[in-house]
């Protein structure tokens, strides 16, 4: 995972147009905390955006908040900015570029590396952007969702945003994470798996010779695809162990 | 956008083990609706996920509540579950296969393609899953966020990983939305511009000879990169006879 400062001057501008509940301004600040985004502007907020209620939901992200530009409208916001995006939940009768949150992420990128500055912008909780302030922008964004559901509360709608933004170099992979010790050698494990046997010849449990080969082959098998540590294999020793003695 | 009946049975199970607050299954539940998620269970909740403020919260996706199956345990809650991947925000001191939304998304797909049943697991809002909840786990699954900063709400990591569900066939393109009509040909373009040349003839604005192959280059060029519409093309004829007039 990449790491960057608390907070850094990068990124997109995320401006919030006419936001009304307090609660959701904060949630805002805390989504964008998680996605390394710092750089918020409100346009005629209806609630106090640095009161207590704003600063809990924030949970943390009092920064972005404290730090948050006040505009009386959406376009001085917008003054200095030269790439606009505009989140919308449906398809509007405008003609406008319209895409989903990758191709978005990556023209602001795009434009972000040759020194442009670029918004992100969100609309009202209830009604969304209104089509005088989409025409502020160069394109629509529209986030994939269920369309027989498709409405996000605001933090949410900057959460998926901020979270393209964030993960945009992100190359998922799985690893085996070890908790005490290391994966075992073949080696250490198969001299584990003469132990076992020994202690089941013993027991009778390789009693037909003819089917002696497959019953170990079938038994070894649950092991060999387990990735055992050297500390589990200790354990599997105990167990044996304590097996044994209790014959 | 693929289309989905409201709710399904695909996908996997959503288990919230011990929630606590109200509102934050409501909100698990909007959130699973938003990425055609539909089968909840409940550990252990804290408070009613049937009352008024969970129903209030879940903005429309009372049905997911309604249809939440309760359990005393985390082991009962996952009794006929084949594969189990649990959500965590930091690292465990724990021998698991550890891997991000997309892979687990790849293995959960796999997984239900091969009828098997799957389920995602969340811990309560403070704590996160116990060891002994992620014990009952296949692998664990981290949310890439700013490290500085990595607490989720819980329905906001219900919402990514079910975004990822939601999104796993989704090809991101740029389109161009049309408002009124439909994008003019090259010829009707071609047409309007040399309306326009013709003004600005009669204006002065080609006045020097040597010059005007390169004027007209570069203003025909400001028109031939904005792909117009033909409704807009005639909003600018409209433009152009008002300014003749005015002359």
């Amino acid at each position: 995972m990449k790491k960057i400062p608390l907070v850094h001057q990068g990124g997109p501008v995320v401006v919030l147009v006419r936001p009304q509940l307090a609660e959701n301004m904060g949630m805002v600040a805390r989504a964008m905390m998680n996605c390394g985004l710092s750089q918020l502007r409100l346009v005629n907020p209806r609630e106090d955006w640095k009161g207590k209620k704003a600063i809990s939901a924030s949970s943390g992200a009092a920064t972005v908040l404290e730090n948050a530009v006040i505009f009386n409208s959406l376009e001085e916001a917008l003054a200095d900015i030269q790439m606009v995006f505009a989140t919308t939940a449906r398809e509007r009768d405008m003609t406008k570029p319209f895409m989903g949150p990758i191709v978005a992420t990556q023209k602001t990128e795009s434009a972000l590396k040759h020194k442009e500055k670029v918004a992100w912008i969100f609309g009202p909780e209830r009604t969304g952007l209104e089509n005088s302030d989409l025409a502020l922008s160069d394109a629509l964004v529209q986030i994939p969702l269920n369309p027989a559901h498709s409405s996000l509360n605001l933090s949410q709608a900057v959460l998926i945003m901020g979270y393209h933004w964030w993960t945009r170099d992100f190359k998922d992979k799985e690893t085996l994470v070890m908790g005490a010790g290391r994966p075992a050698t073949k080696k250490e494990l198969s001299v584990f798996l003469g132990r076992l046997d020994e202690s089941l010849m013993q027991a009778g449990y390789y009693a037909m010779p003819e089917k002696q080969e497959r019953m170990r082959r079938n038994l070894h098998n649950i092991f060999e695809r387990n990735r055992l540590t050297n500390a589990e294999l200790k354990t599997l020793y105990n167990v044996l162990a304590a097996l044994d003695k209790k014959k």
